[in-house]
């Protein structure tokens, strides 16, 4: 029987995406395992170049997943690929036609690639947006949850469905030519390198910002709804052990320790640096996108833990404290650190 | 404010997919209210030129939604847009790469094409696959009933997702640029020139020939389980209503007045051919598209009713009587109907 475990040692990889929040922390989390090569593919539309790693393995190389000749050069001699690429909830909105073709064709593209190169296993970032949004996504999250769309906006639905689109063209390809595959569906990330692009993780952003000029933030919503983070590097050890389980053909949520509510994480915003005025929360402005559910839920991880051997690591005050971190660091490097 | 109705009376209309079964019958109930033109655009891919009916107020293009020029050229001058083109789920399972680039790029295109020629009103075909596959989908489907995909094959999943991201196209370009739509989602469609393309509409038309041969019709699955269909005709009147009732920005179930059984439907084949053979029913083979859902259900179509004015009028036995007689028709011009 086939060996489905591909491990990082003496392996090259293809992070697509690479350059990115999750893209970089990965890479990090392979070079510990000794891979033969990392090829980073990015299209630089989001990723910075600044972000990448300097190591005699990792390799740069410019290219847009909506152009299949330029996965299929680059993917020459790759064993395992990393599919990270895609636009989120706030670009979609901007641009839904460029969103699907990113998030629908590009997924089409790296699937007949990876055909092409006889990639052994191909590992494809989802998002817990296939559960839809809106006041039906509710209670325990599981991976058999249906996807929800009443009463939410068009940006969030066609997020969502893109990713359903792109998990069922892997489950086809290894229907029809066994491509070894394993999904994770990643709920928000965040963590060192946090960008101001998903709607979740910018509220984390926004209000250190607020903070750091002594301001109290304002957030929309009452606080009161929840929110289901997970800590960046935690989805870095999800990916490498995705490659190395000897798993295919599987799709699990990723989720951090606990949720919590947007209330509890202004306040673990706030006191990381170190402020004591409170938040506004505000009703939404017209036209603005907003990702609540409807009640309190929760993304289940176990089966994760049985699937590829993964649990998460860090809770939110740790992995905050960490962000905040990082960014003075970049604001004022000689500055001590919370 | 701006009304929304649409007569067909003294307008101009595009059928896109017009070639087909919903199609066809779509032009003879439109030719009944006086439009001024309609324009069937078919890339006759599945539809036939036979089937188009010859009267001087229709014209035929021969071209592809997913060539956004050919669009632009053929709606000049269009009022109304019925949007019918679709690749179906045993089509997608052949070739899912295809199916996505019509049913999504398609759409992609259809409402750019209506923008630029200032459309009045698209009506769009979606269907009662939004609900999805698998043991999920029971009880009573109504709008906000979610997208189910636990247990179910890729290409039937890849379908309701590409027609959920079809339908989100529409509602984001009328709240991009105020396009006025409408949207129905069809349950299964059969009648007069019933084709062999839809999975469960097959099961007719398998069972007829077997009839009309002497042989037992083989029927995959228990015959328990529930099927929810539509009559052709009833499509064709909810169409024109749409674009004539005073509404937009909204989605509506079709469905037939009520539910059958697999082994119902078989039975009234059977009654109207005039057999006394019992189907057998028989497990799937491997590798075969099976659309069956968990358990009972029943698509809802009072919205529609109060959106457009529609329901249904023709039972299946009836309908069923039409849709062999035409097939009986075609075969012997001569032969006594039944």
């Amino acid at each position: 029987m086939k060996k489905k475990s591909l491990p990082i040692a003496g392996n090259s990889f293809m992070i697509i995406g690479g350059a990115s929040l999750v893209g970089t922390a990965t890479v990090e989390e392979m070079l510990k395992h000794n891979p033969r090569r990392i090829v980073i593919l990015d299209n630089f539309a989001f990723g910075s170049r600044d972000a990448v790693v300097d190591d005699p393995r990792v390799e740069v190389v410019s290219g847009d997943i909506t152009r299949l000749p330029n996965l299929l050069a680059a993917m020459e001699g790759i064993d395992g690929v990393l599919h990270l690429a895609a636009v989120m909830t706030i670009s979609m909105a901007a641009d839904p036609w460029s969103g699907l073709n990113v998030n629908i064709g590009g997924v089409q593209n790296v699937v007949e690639a990876c055909r092409v190169n006889r990639v052994r296993k191909l590992v494809f970032a989802s998002s817990n947006a296939v559960y839809g949004y809106g006041p039906g996504v509710v209670g325990s999250l599981v991976e058999a949850t249906p996807f929800h769309q009443a009463g939410a906006q068009p940006a969030g639905i066609l997020y969502g469905a893109s990713k359903i689109v792109g998990e069922q063209l892997l489950r086809d390809a290894y229907q029809r030519h066994g491509q070894d595959y394993v999904i994770l569906r990643y709920s928000t990330v965040y963590g060192e390198r946090q960008h101001y692009r998903a709607a979740n993780a910018k509220l984390i952003m926004d209000a250190f910002d607020s903070y750091r000029k002594g301001v109290a933030p304002e957030v929309v919503g009452t606080g009161n709804d929840t929110k289901h983070f997970v800590y960046v590097g935690d989805v870095a050890r999800a990916n490498v052990m995705a490659f190395e389980a000897d798993a295919t053909d599987r799709t699990v949520n990723l989720s951090g320790p606990d949720t919590v509510t947007t209330r509890e994480l202004i306040n673990i915003v706030r006191d990381v640096v170190g402020s004591d005025l409170e938040p506004d929360f505000v009703p939404a402005p017209p036209g603005k996108v907003v990702l609540a559910a409807g009640g309190e839920y929760r993304i289940e991880h176990h089966a994760a833990k049985e699937a590829i051997g993964w649990a998460p690591e860090i809770d939110m005050r740790t992995g905050i404290r960490r962000l905040i971190n990082w960014r003075i660091a970049q604001e004022q490097p000689s500055t001590t650190q919370i």
